[in-house]
């Protein structure tokens, strides 16, 4: 991270606990990263802040997700900085990778166009790739401005997950999401639909607003 | 190396030992760039059939060579490929990094423009910067495929403006498209929304299932 500027750590209930002696060790200087690491109970928590937020896998997965490539990323998280929105990478575990529902809170997929019959990389290495376009991309190419001038800013992790949360309520409630061995996959299809819109604050509270009125009245008249 | 396409490995005096059981087991399934390995006793005769070769270092020298980054020497190495001559890069031990002598066989210096302040990787992550940088070489910009096979046909507009019309309904019947001056606007905005999204036919139908659910038990009860 920190060969290529990057000094923002945030780890999810590590694995080895934290502070890590190995971690420590494994350094070679770059002590002040690690010291600033934060800790984090749930994936949600520790992206909240986000406006932008990709999920780096190595696996070709059947969501209906956005896929970008490393240098794409770095285009579009160049661009959100200028902006100033916050913009993230999460990474999975080295064995396991990202679950589904990790890839579900993200707005894209980031995928490296690697040898498609060698395509893996640790952890470690899909970081330095991403870092890597990321840091390259400060200079030589002038970020897209994707944004129109005035439509608002974009909704944090946090929003999101709240708007989502609030919508899945409701529809629990209705019993829509049934069969509930289903449900898991309806609510990542349902999330990733809203997700792929990247729905500003002020969007998000209209919808927050739409599931209220839609069912609202219901519970009144019940 | 292998994530890249590369699978040509000469290794002069390593350190511990060939084969190496350590390498092995960390190879990761690459087994065959391990198996074809070659082994020399002099740089020299590493790079003797090489017509163009790079010292990768990330220290500055006050050698009067020509320094390129990784994408340079990508560029250069895929132009020599195709001219039918051998290529290649020469990287130092983990800890010491090449001398000067090492260097001074060199074609060139490659150098990574990496954080300044912290600008040392350890040899893999090195290893896979100039690997990256030669295997994106061969297709400078992947085509981008924003969309998956297998994602579903988008929706037709035919059936956005059902799902619209359908939403707007329920949301009249629930007060919430109100005052009337600002209807427009609204049904502009949240039709926006979901435009954006570019939903599939299949999640036009969800989104029905959605409004319906979360508005069809009130009307039930009402």
């Amino acid at each position: 991270m920190l060969n290529c500027g990057l000094a923002d750590l945030r780890l999810v209930q590590p694995r080895d606990g934290w502070p890590s002696p190995a971690a420590l060790a494994a350094a070679s200087g770059a002590d002040a990263v690690l010291e600033a690491t934060r800790l984090y109970e749930r994936l949600e928590e520790a992206i909240a802040d986000l406006r932008l937020v990709y999920a780096a896998t190595a696996r070709r997965r059947d969501m209906n997700q956005r896929v970008v490539t490393p240098r794409e990323a770095a285009r579009e998280m160049r661009a959100a900085a200028a902006a100033g929105e916050r913009a993230g990478v999460v990474f999975g575990p080295e064995r396991t990778g990202l679950d589904n529902d990790a890839v579900a809170l993200s707005d894209a997929v980031l995928m490296a166009p690697l040898n498609p019959r060698f395509s893996s990389l640790n952890l470690a290495q899909a970081v330095l790739l991403v870092g890597w376009e990321w840091y390259r991309g400060a200079a030589p190419e002038v970020p897209r401005q994707r944004r129109r001038p005035g439509r608002g800013q974009r909704a944090t992790s946090a929003e999101l997950v709240s708007f989502f949360e609030h919508l899945e309520e409701q529809l629990d409630a209705a019993g829509f999401l049934l069969p509930m061995e289903k449900r898991p996959t309806m609510v990542r299809n349902l999330r990733n639909l809203f997700l792929r819109a990247a729905p500003t604050e002020h969007e998000v509270r209209t919808l927050h607003g739409v599931v209220t009125a839609l069912s609202g009245r219901r519970k009144g008249e019940g």
